[in-house]
């Protein structure tokens, strides 16, 4: 299935500041990029790197003033279409051993902390996708998803005693959950279809049976049109926007449409509140 | 100036288990590994994977009984000889894009809680190799090297609190204050010579004028005496061994020696307490 | 029902050491104590004070050398004989003003932060005694007894996550979810009858329909057996012993036996592990 | 010195709610209340109670509509008059009884885990109001006042490394510290003449040579013009409003001023923001 997405950053720059930006669709297997293209405003000068999960890296250095970031991409989306009873646990005996550092506890997903936890109420469940469409099914039913309800500072192990969060929160449970029982996970930022309203989205991947799966414990977006950005350890690995110096947002818009639902292939961007 | 290492890690295998070995010289610029070898008892099947950072992951699957790893190598260290008053930052600007992620907050270094505190105590330090040398010395002179006083959940802003810890509490609170500093740093376990009793040693490594040099704020060892093992975002990416499965540990020998100190170029292991 | 109690602890006192000592029963609505004496080798001048709650501090100041205090005393036990169904919660409108501070959260009980999830997990059910009795059942099923797995620094909030712990963490786990219920709670330190191993043993009392009533969520003791020592916030309230000084501990023996059967109304000490 | 109070909280309660009111000036040695009054628009039926340490709540239950509660009062202060340099610290062996459970540690208070910093910092210092002092000097220097920065969840451990907070957090860590150092140390929630803009005031109180002493580590306000209204632990026992029900502030307005300064004795209430 193929999307077009869209992005829209508006900053006003009150000092020189230099941003690092993750906001292009990232090289993984599983997303082909048919065109794309990033435009600054000004038109400053960038240096690009892809990590080694496929994220895409863009700096560049923006001086005082008005600065804007717009990104606008078709991507084709080939998601797995194996049968989810059918998709087991990869033993660690088999993993590869470039998969192992994302059994590892992050910066929010303190996974060796949640380990008795998640024993206790995932540990007797058939291994596999079922176990972590399970492990979604509780963080759905037993989080509420709400506004302003958890900050940046907020982990794993605080959303597992307040039971409140927002995307990102939900998807640190799930992967700390994960971690804790030997399925490695890793966080997604993307462009979410149908994700009402329209805005930047957190899920996460497990690696089942030889490659990473997206779940997404909010259930508010289609997994089918997913357009994956930044893959990482946790939040801290997929900001969308990091910023040396000082500069404050000013604007935000993310979009994503069918590609056959767009006539001219270009979504409207819509606002998006800033937090 | 070469040294030669060695470890030997005994467990009794209780139920079939997968060991992360992680003892190796790691695959770094500044450390050449003259010669080798791994040898475990039983001889097993091994994997090995060398990740990003020059970590090297050996994995083995172990049946119910007594395991033993002993790995002993030559090394030769060419560390920096730069004058360190000579050593700056290098500028978010300019830093290449695959170390920025070395500024993150990780599990054990919440860089982004403790900003403020590195703001006003190094920010108006003059930077570079020197500002991190304050660093140490601050973490010197403020926390108690104390056995006992942490345990493998103690992360950089209890030990900011709590003014006690071991030496991975020590890197780890360089590591968090260097990061909110913008300056990118890692963790790097390793064999350490004079340390006394030798045992692993924990140290960390920032990123100054294009390469990677090292820091230890616990003053226990010699830096020009530092054989690199694990090398990541924190200690969650370098602990010598993990294990999925049922074992304990009944013994721990850890060694290191200038080479032209020892004739037949095997050092005797020392035995180390286990925690 | 009558009770015979005692308790003797050993110390070795370094330099001058201030003992603030809590092990006499509480002067409480429930209990009456019927003899009791409390001896202190050497001989040392005491200081005393009955807490409004009703728990007795004794202070003595001792010198270098060996130093125990031993109590012994017979107390009778009027537990509330109401049909558990029957009572009820006292609305917050109707609640003596003395028992609000009460609700307020302490250091190991955190009800401030636990209140969603006690309104999600308890909201709902029948309010009053059985309402804490499920918070009890909740606690005894999803919490491990678990020696070792908690320490002094360990509150309610941890345990919520780490799922283990001993008396005093089940105790203000119960605490911090009736708190945020609007349930007045407080934590008694106490004699257990049938505790095994003897020791102190931590417990918790909530206020309904006008009395404090007793609750174990370890379900380890006869709750018709508890005579009460310390009664406060949490356990920072209820330290058997403090000390300002410097002392160790060298022994320590707890016993409780009904009275009618024990012949010399003199039980035997038996020794309890020093943590 | 006598000063004139007032304040003024409108609420527009939703459905019925209790309000446990704590905005009158406290019952203590050094504050004689010379008239005062307290009016509930509508004019509901109250209970009331004085706690121990002097803190005196309001009960009321308000009906959906409108609420408001205004207090006035006339209070003269009598602060101690005595050398800062002769007040020493009682010594544990000397303090009354009723005095020690203000050594411990509590919700925002946690003594026990800053007590080598503070030994650390200020354990050397010569004992007394001297001390206490350097501690405001310390937190005032080391500490930002920076509104936002902080919220109802900020203990003294996170103000301790994060380095921002507002008057409670700077109160809540000159307890912790003082507690720690073995000096009783209490919140006190106050009417804080020249407080600029006016509000509610938290500074803290400790035990010195038998009397409560004031101290504000944010030097906001003035040490002779605090009439204190609610008197605990920490915060969590010193809110001016506790509502059960469903009820938001719609307006809140605090004033203080000599007494000689007004005419009329009825100073203009001032608007306060409500964050």
């Amino acid at each position: 299935m193929k999307f077009t997405v869209a992005s829209r950053l508006a900053y006003e720059v009150r000092e020189t500041t230099v941003f690092i930006l993750n906001v292009e669709a990232a090289a993984l297997r599983y997303q082909t990029i048919l065109s794309e293209r990033l435009d600054l405003t000004p038109a400053l000068a960038i240096d690009r790197h892809e990590l080694d999960g496929g994220t895409r890296l863009v700096r560049a250095v923006a001086e005082p003033g008005a600065f804007e970031v717009e990104y606008r991409a078709r991507v084709a989306l080939s998601p797995y279409d194996a049968d989810p009873a059918s998709l087991g646990e990869t033993p660690v005996a088999d993993l590869p051993l470039e998969v192992v550092p994302f059994l590892n506890p992050s910066r929010y997903c303190q996974s060796d902390r949640l380990a008795r936890f998640a024993f206790r109420e995932f540990g007797a469940l058939p291994p596999g996708h079922q176990r972590v469409t399970a492990i979604c099914n509780w963080i759905h039913d037993n989080v509420d998803y709400l506004s302003g309800s958890s900050n940046s500072e907020t982990s794993a192990y605080d959303t597992l005693v307040q039971r409140a969060g927002v995307c990102r929160d939900f998807a640190h449970l799930g992967i700390a959950f994960c971690r804790a029982l030997s399925i490695p996970a890793r966080f997604a930022s993307s462009y979410a279809w149908q994700l009402e309203p329209p805005d930047f989205h957190a899920v996460f991947e497990c690696y089942l049976d030889g490659a990473w799966y997206l779940f997404d414990p909010t259930r508010k977006a289609a997994l089918q049109g997913l357009v994956r950005i930044g893959v990482g350890r946790d939040a801290a690995d997929a900001a969308f926007a990091t910023m040396f110096g000082n500069a404050v947002m000013t604007g935000m818009q993310v979009s994503i449409a069918p590609l056959d639902e767009v006539e001219d292939e270009e979504p409207t961007l819509r606002a998006v509140g800033i937090a």
